[in-house]
């Protein structure tokens, strides 16, 4: 195969990249600085080598604990559960969260071959039994894997009444328009209506 | 700054790459396997070193000269003049075309500083004074730059009764709804209209 095939073949195997995204990706390359495609290339053929979960909360890092387990700034009495390790970067970078993460690596999804056994239950409750959390925020995606989840987990923890057991809010978008949203968001931004 | 940091900002310069492309990507990226990550990676930091402009047409190779010019069996009695090196693997994927291609490196652009000297207009010209050729086809874009260097061609061109000059046709998509064409394709579409 000519080089410029190879690498558009290689394109197209990433989420979302078609056929004729992969050819525009191609040339832009070609036209690029040499560089940059040293470095970009670089850094996809390294990022495994160079990160792995963390120990504590299964987030990337590339240090021995992350950056949110090892920052002595956050609130150490709130745990925020989510499900995958780019959760934790979103919730992070929204400015409304400054405690602790637990990643589950998934949503409970039968169907999906997915059972309880699959994710880190086991060093969540290892961790919500040491002590020292106030309140789990339970961050699992609004979809039906992330509700069965939460359910899950709101069961594991029913004997723990000194913890404050929250879920995110489900709703109407910021800057969305009632028309454009979907029955199920509308159905549930009612039932979570909040008295102003 | 961190490796999927660092991924993130690289990925983020690619055309049409937002900062949440650029993350779910990256995330992407860890998740999949290492082989493939070391492939792309290779293939996106060596593929200026490995491609060069094909001498005779200007399209990109990696042999001495690109697999169109060197194809015994593509029809020699044709051209096909583009603007860029991507145009001819769009055009000889369509499975319309089995001539052979001239890339022009750009097309006409005053205001953008690009003048006639900028374009390969030379070599088009002493491949096409050579003889062999009967048809050009001008497959510059329906844009007013391409029709600019359409013209200029043709002006080029003028004294070569011998060869019949030809535009690609111009229209509404295959596929596309009258609604929603923007009024200039539909008005060439109409001045383009062809006989039943």
């Amino acid at each position: 195969m000519e080089a410029i095939e190879e690498l558009q073949a290689l394109l197209k195997k990433l989420p979302g990249m078609g056929g004729k995204s992969a050819m525009r990706l191609s040339y832009h390359l070609i036209r690029t600085d040499s560089s940059y495609n040293k470095a970009l290339g670089d850094a996809i053929a390294t990022i495994k080598d160079k990160i792995h979960p963390c120990p504590i909360c299964g987030c990337y890092t590339e240090h021995d604990i992350c950056s949110y387990c090892s920052d002595p700034a956050r609130d150490r009495s709130i745990l925020c559960i989510v499900e995958e390790p780019q959760d934790v970067l979103s919730i992070a970078s929204s400015g409304a969260y400054n405690g602790l993460f637990h990643v589950l690596g998934g949503a409970i999804n039968p169907l999906g071959g997915i059972g309880p056994d699959k994710l880190s239950f086991p060093s969540m409750m290892k961790r919500i039994g040491e002590g020292g959390f106030r309140e789990i925020i339970i961050a699992t995606n609004p979809t039906e894997e992330g509700d069965t989840t939460a359910l899950y987990i709101r069961h594991l923890l029913k004997d723990r009444d000194d913890l404050t057991i929250t879920r995110l809010a489900s709703g109407l978008p910021i800057g969305g328009e009632l028309g454009y949203a979907d029955r199920l968001t509308l159905a549930r931004s009612l039932r979570g209506r909040i008295r102003l």
